[in-house]
């Protein structure tokens, strides 16, 4: 043991031991705080672009190839389909086989329902789930998302676009605008990833997602009841009173008994369905067919009973055929061209948030990296091809998603069998669904956005932080009472906020000695850490940027002038020196600095010594070049806190 | 020094000392990570509000008083000169007298020519020299700021206002238009400060002011070539490339030698009295009064020799008499009620940062606090009054203020007696600037706006933070090159783009044990810092929050990954232990904790452990209530980087 003490001492101890050894008025530390050697601005410069752009280091495999590799390698970095099909075996295709033919059955009545919140026909639907997903299966990187029209872009563009052109008094250019902002958000979604401008989504919070995600469920769900109540005359407003007006108000004369009936009994199977899923995780396949089984049934219940002469409303027509082309439908010139571009953005954002959080999710479950960036890129090319090919904007969507992994997918393979059959289906079947009542489409919208209200997430996010919370409820409130754009709005503005005030107003807090250790901790979280006598010890716990410099200062004085006060009302002796804790702080610039330096004048007003602690390189280096350092001596500058106690007060470092 | 050595063990001590005596395979620790007394939300969140909005505590001297002392104390807090008008007497009244004289001969020259940026005639100069300095002596906390129209406001105004209206073909409307800005400039400042918005104003930062300011100074410079040179055809833009076109193209038969001969005459004079009064502190005086002199030189000059005749352009007229009313004239309704709203807002916000940068900058020099919202209710107040008596944005003037700390200034008063003269002026003398050549109001306003350009700051700035620098020019830029808006565009993005950027990329470092401590410090900075084998430690530098959780996880398990591959060349055994530094996460959000769990998942799928070291208060709250604590085991969690490593690496910490 004796040894072992000998051994293990630490820098206290060290300076103290050179101290008594040298002279006893300066006190010397060992360990001088170090500088990183001095980097040219252009290589400090690239570093930084490096570390915010190509932070995943993405050309690493092209190191030190040889060209041919290099052509190789370059073509699979954009097809990854070339790279994991060479290893595609039977045993894969089976898991891709079934999962893609559950998702195709879960994916053909949803995108026909769909396609009414885009206030398009049943068709552009389908045809969203069959030209997307082929060019993701061959540029996407992810092994489990399933790509196809979501519920929540569908509403996003349709009340985007009618906010433009009326869908049914001008069809047409309505269509023609849609596939413009298709195209351009295909663009964006491009553009993001090759300039690898990715981290812009990571603005948009968690909470405020949840928020978002939660009230877009409830406000699609609350479009439904025109469907499913039967209802003829129905606003075009997407807020609850609106919607709630429209409902109560054609209560009397404008329900229809008979598709309610439908509807509600379908609904409940729906629901039950996916009772049964969730209880066992082995009948996954039961919700995921259910849609399609109710398709079929409620279909053939209408063609034997005439219902629809009995007022309810069926699908009646849906074009035969795949996608014709739509790129002289795209306007490239015009006011229609801003206006395409500016809901592509949007539409185009959101559809890469969803997209991006389904492919992480995944990945992580599967333990796959996922690059977000060529990601982007996949997305991206998928929607323009898309927008040429008569899709509106196709993403990952998570109930599909979800299905897509449980059904045991092992690659996108499963997205191009899905595809396949989408595909038969616009050849063939489309007809069937002439009959199809709307009622039942609503039943399937309303039981797939119900897993969109993750309200688990909303009661974790109440427990661990009440901002995050009140961004959460804003977005949500936002969504149900007013639209989806003004929710999109408070999402992103509570969002930026968040970041804005933690840069504005950072923590400060006041250190105390953790008994017998040289350990110097919040006084708050540990309440056994005792102050040092004539010695104020504060920790900032952050960059110190222009944005808070004068907060910092005028905080930190503020914990003097309140510690005085304390000390002068107990009869004890002053402060002598202020010690910051600067391990935290990342960063400083000129306004830093200067406060740095209006806090030193003004303690020295109030003789007192200012002493740092631990700065970091770069802080250090620019502390230098600013010539802060001999402002305030560097021998005022220690390695650790306990070093700075022990020359400030040495008594006390002895004592304890 | 035995004894000592006892008592100043460390915490690793203490645990290996615990360990021999308790089991060997299970190691405990003596300080358990605290978890702060839970907080109700709303305590928590009412904390949040009053660090943000009231970090100043400004109702602390309304603590425990009677119901009149309150009164009192709210007054004196409205109107500050009832406290320090108490205590006013015949020596302060001396210092004040002669600044305030001092001031008013260098505001008089520089308010005629000011308000000719903002396209306005003379008297509107003189008039804002009146009664904004009066309002803002009972209300403002400042001792030394000067009050009245500046360089860099009236352009921005005038810049503004006429890209609505043209001010010679419709000066009725664009009158109305300025002074309707100037309502809402106040306003605005008012809100501000009522609100505790001040904060917002720090977003502009230091680098970006500079380079703005350099910029304007340019392009008021520039704009007085016209003057300058008696061109009278001169374009309306502000860029550098127009106005040197117009400059040219004017050269061979626009320019008038006598009105050069006169203003470089009294330039080359003014910037002589510039320099005299740097070289010499004492001296002061002479820069200060070198205008009002030009101006009477010149105009007696003019006056004598009929020069107006031969092509030299005077100001001709300015009204006789105090400010007229102009509440009717502000716009409260119409499409100019919405442009007069904008512009007021835009030039109220840098009429704001100006004034309250000087205002601080004079307050740390003779340390006094500065209640920074308190101030802009002063400043929000005054040009609220000023819009209704024919006055333009008024704020701080740098090189006034700067003359008037200089002369001697003690109060507010000096702005009193400042206005009292410009009253005597506008009462008097101002039928006696007839003649004053336009020339020397060009030669002051060079002279004046030359001092703006700080070089010296700008090289400090490309010393300290390459950032910073790229801020700084590019708001430079912005101005001369494009407009006064684009510029204070630029420098906006900018500095919030550093802002974001901080929170998207932080910093993370690898630590390593500095030898004979128990100090962990980044390897970088400190070379001689040692790796623990078979234990990989990073410190993350900011909260983790959705902005950038994904690359924490990712950057991290990259750092995983180098090491590991290093490692696998050397042939050493693998990571066993990854210990997440968490002292400088000051909070974390649900995305984050989001990262952490998936971080830990990774981990575990390499057969690592991840391992965490003194988490904060807040941090550690958060991770309870999400339960991540039990999900990683409390005992992976350490109070210092020095436990975690002899509890992960024993042997490690037993022969270093």
């Amino acid at each position: 043991m004796g040894h072992r003490t000998e051994e293990s001492m630490d820098t206290e101890e060290i300076a103290f031991r050179s101290l008594s050894s040298s002279n006893h008025h300066n006190f010397p530390h060992v360990h001088k705080v170090g500088v990183p050697p001095k980097q040219t601005p252009w290589k400090e410069f690239s570093a930084m672009l490096k570390e915010t752009f190509f932070a995943d280091d993405p050309l690493r495999t092209f190191k030190d190839q040889s060209r041919s590799r290099m052509f190789v390698l370059g073509m699979q970095a954009v097809f990854p389909i070339l790279d994991w099909g060479r290893s595609y075996n039977l045993a894969k295709l089976k898991g891709d086989l079934i999962a893609g033919l559950t998702i195709a059955s879960l994916c053909i009545p949803q995108d026909i329902g769909y396609s009414k919140l885009a206030n398009l026909a049943p068709q552009y639907g389908l045809y969203s789930s069959f030209v997307p997903p082929l060019i993701y299966a061959f540029m996407g990187s992810s092994r489990d998302i399933a790509i196809g029209p979501v519920a929540v872009v569908s509403l996003l563009l349709g009340t985007l676009l009618q906010n433009e052109i009326d869908p049914t008094n001008n069809a047409v250019e309505y269509h023609r605008l849609a596939f413009t902002a298709t195209f351009f958000a295909g663009i964006t979604q491009a553009i993001l990833g090759i300039l690898r401008l990715g981290f812009l989504i990571d603005f948009l919070s968690h909470a405020a997602v949840v928020g978002f995600m939660g009230g877009a469920a409830i406000t699609i769900a609350l479009q439904q009841l025109k469907g499913f109540l039967g209802i003829k005359k129905f606003t075009k407003k997407t807020d609850i009173i609106s919607v709630m007006q429209s409902v109560c108000g054609s209560a009397h004369h404008g329900w229809n008994w008979r598709t309610i009936v439908i509807g509600s009994t379908f609904l409940a199977f729906l629901l039950i369905a996916k009772y049964i899923g969730k209880k066992n995780k082995k009948l996954f396949w039961v919700p995921a067919i259910a849609p399609l089984i109710s398709v079929i049934l409620s279909t053939f219940f209408v063609y034997i009973t005439h219902a629809e002469k009995r007022g309810v409303q069926i699908v009646k027509h849906i074009d035969k055929g795949i996608n014709p082309s739509s790129v002289n439908k795209i306007f490239f010139t015009g006011e229609y061209l801003l206006k395409g571009f500016r809901i592509g953005i949007v539409a185009g954002m959101i559809a890469l948030t969803e997209a991006v959080a389904i492919g992480r999710t995944f990945a992580a479950m599967k333990d796959y990296q996922l690059d977000g960036n060529k990601e982007m890129v996949a997305l991206g090319a998928m929607n323009v091809v898309g927008s040429m090919t008569s899709c509106y904007v196709a993403t990952g969507s998570f109930s599909r998603s979800a299905v897509n992994y449980m059904a045991g997918c092992q690659t996108a393979v499963s997205n191009i069998i899905m595809s396949f059959v989408v595909f038969l289906t616009l050849m063939f079947i489309t007809p069937l669904f002439e009959y199809t009542p709307n009622a039942i489409l609503s039943s399937i919208i309303i039981s797939a956005v119900i897993g969109l209200i993750d309200y688990e997430a909303a009661i974790l996010i109440w427990k661990t932080d009440k901002f995050d919370f009140v961004a959460c409820m804003g977005a949500f409130f936002g969504v149900v009472f007013a639209s989806v754009e003004i929710g999109l709005l408070i999402a992103v503005s509570i969002s930026f906020a968040k970041l804005l005030l933690q840069v504005t107003r950072p923590r400060t807090t006041i250190l105390g000695k953790i008994p017998r250790t040289n350990v110097y901790r919040n006084i708050q979280q540990y309440p056994e850490a005792t102050k040092v006598p004539g010695v104020l010890i504060v920790r900032v716990d952050s960059a110190i940027y222009f944005s808070n410099s004068n907060y910092i200062k005028e905080r930190i004085l503020r914990w003097l002038t309140d510690e005085e006060e304390k000390l002068k009302r107990d009869g004890l002796h002053q402060i002598q020196y202020l010690i910051v804790e600067m391990s935290p702080v990342t960063d400083i610039d000129t306004s830093g600095i200067h406060a740095l330096e209006e806090l030193y004048r003004s303690l020295q007003k109030r003789s007192a010594q200012l002493v740092l602690a631990n700065p970091g390189p770069v802080v250090m280096d620019k502390l230098h070049a600013s010539s802060f350092t001999s402002l305030i001596g560097e021998d005022n500058i220690f390695l650790t806190v306990a070093d700075a106690v022990l020359t400030c007060s040495p008594k006390f470092a002895e004592e304890v």
